[in-house]
């Protein structure tokens, strides 16, 4: 799936809905147990409970690299059950020189047919064109992250007067179009949205930092909307962790549906 | 192994040569194939051949996270047969948020047992503090990299007239002391390292570059040099693809050789 599909099933859901697969095997909910079988039915349940609201997927690789080579038969898994109506990410993170991006590249759009992986951009743009290469793939850099360390390197000023994360923002810009590369804005930088959405207008924004980090979807949508709407919110403990009773299920369920709910009310709002 | 017994067996190998293990599986040396058994034959040959003249192996996860599972496990078997008298790192760029950032620690001080990883700084303090929590381990943070694309962000200059990567550099050695934190420094940037060892005089640099990418060790030695070496010289594609011949572990041994030697006479020249 490319981004103009993704955006027809965001028209069509009124949903721009990414649930996060961030799956801690410390945190399974009960009647789960830490191990493969059980991580891999508790993705494909959340998977299941939450299709009709979502239109994406993100699968944040930390939480199974952590359990070593069956970790990724575990990410394996789970992409199979995501299906082809819906937008796959390898959450990475992944930045090198050219011929070891060229392998990270291979890894998430080959051995692992993700639509799209996200991408730091400190190395420059050899670091970054490899992704960019799979033409038919999502690259989705690093602009200004939800954390509190965003302030310690991605708010800097230049000289030029620009934020760090602004000259990255435009720089990438210029590297890829809107139909192939996407950025990575959070969703608690609110203030900041309005400004990059002019600074980037046409690229949709991948912002994660909604619910368990602070940020609300109405803020998002008021200060990122574009045209095309531009924005996938990613939600990860407000919907998989949303109960850790017996009841995980249909919590993951409502919660999708709550978050769907917003995102059809900004939709009305916004879309006219 | 952590940097105080590094530091010991470089000065007992008057060596600071890393064997960097970026096997890629479609360059493996004559009569060996594209297969598990064989890339773990061919990473136990690189590492015994080198065993004498190196003092470190950094294992690019990049080439083998592509293979899927089974890179993984090679990754596995690799890391085994590097000894205990030889400092081992996972070449991984990992940066992501607080808990994140705690499952890639996680993965490569525990589920794989590291000495060190690589880490990228775009995200700030929170992305590398769980490396740092491993008090017994190294982290090592990308400064200034040997790529084309360190020109785009690393080198841009800030407001306060020091370049981003200075920063870095200055802002993140203030996060951690020199017994656990070094920093990538490319090679290519000799120009560079003399004013970065008078920035951060006391940490090791791992230093990428030499060989394949056009950076020598003598340059390198005398811009970077301080009081305890301070330097680990990667070479990887001029050692392990010396020869892709049947001589080819011959080859790789006495390219090491030939890089130790010429680490020797750098000792020698400023260790007086």
């Amino acid at each position: 799936m490319n981004i103009q599909q993704l955006t027809a099933s965001i028209y069509q859901k009124r949903s721009f809905l990414c649930v996060g697969l961030d799956t801690d095997p410390a945190k399974l909910p009960a009647g789960l147990q830490d191990n493969p079988k059980d991580i891999i039915a508790f993705n494909k349940a959340m998977i299941d409970a939450t299709l009709e609201s979502a239109v994406a997927y993100k699968i944040n690789t930390a939480f199974y690299e952590a359990m070593g080579a069956q970790g990724w038969e575990i990410i394996e898994q789970t992409l199979a059950h995501i299906p082809p109506t819906h937008f796959s990410i390898a959450d990475a993170k992944r930045g090198d020189i050219g011929n070891t991006a060229a392998q990270y590249a291979r890894t998430f759009f080959e051995t692992y047919q993700f639509d799209a992986v996200t991408v730091a951009p400190y190395m420059g743009r050899d670091s970054i064109q490899p992704f960019l290469d799979y033409q038919d793939k999502t690259t989705i850099v690093l602009g200004l992250t939800s954390n509190k360390g965003a302030a310690d390197f991605e708010q800097l000023e230049l000289s030029s007067g620009k934020k760090l994360y602004e000259q990255v923002l435009t720089t990438v810009a210029s590297w890829g179009s809107p139909d192939q590369l996407m950025f990575v804005v959070g969703a608690t930088q609110a203030a900041a949205l309005k400004n990059i959405r002019q600074l980037i207008p046409g690229h949709f924004l991948l912002v994660p930092g909604v619910g368990a980090q602070g940020g609300s979807v109405e803020e998002v949508a008021a200060a990122g909307w574009t045209t095309n709407c531009g924005l996938l919110v990613n939600v990860s403990r407000g919907v998989i962790y949303a109960s850790n009773g017996e009841d995980y299920i249909t919590a993951a369920k409502a919660a999708a549906q709550g978050y769907q709910r917003q995102m059809q009310a900004a939709f009305e709002k916004l879309q006219g």
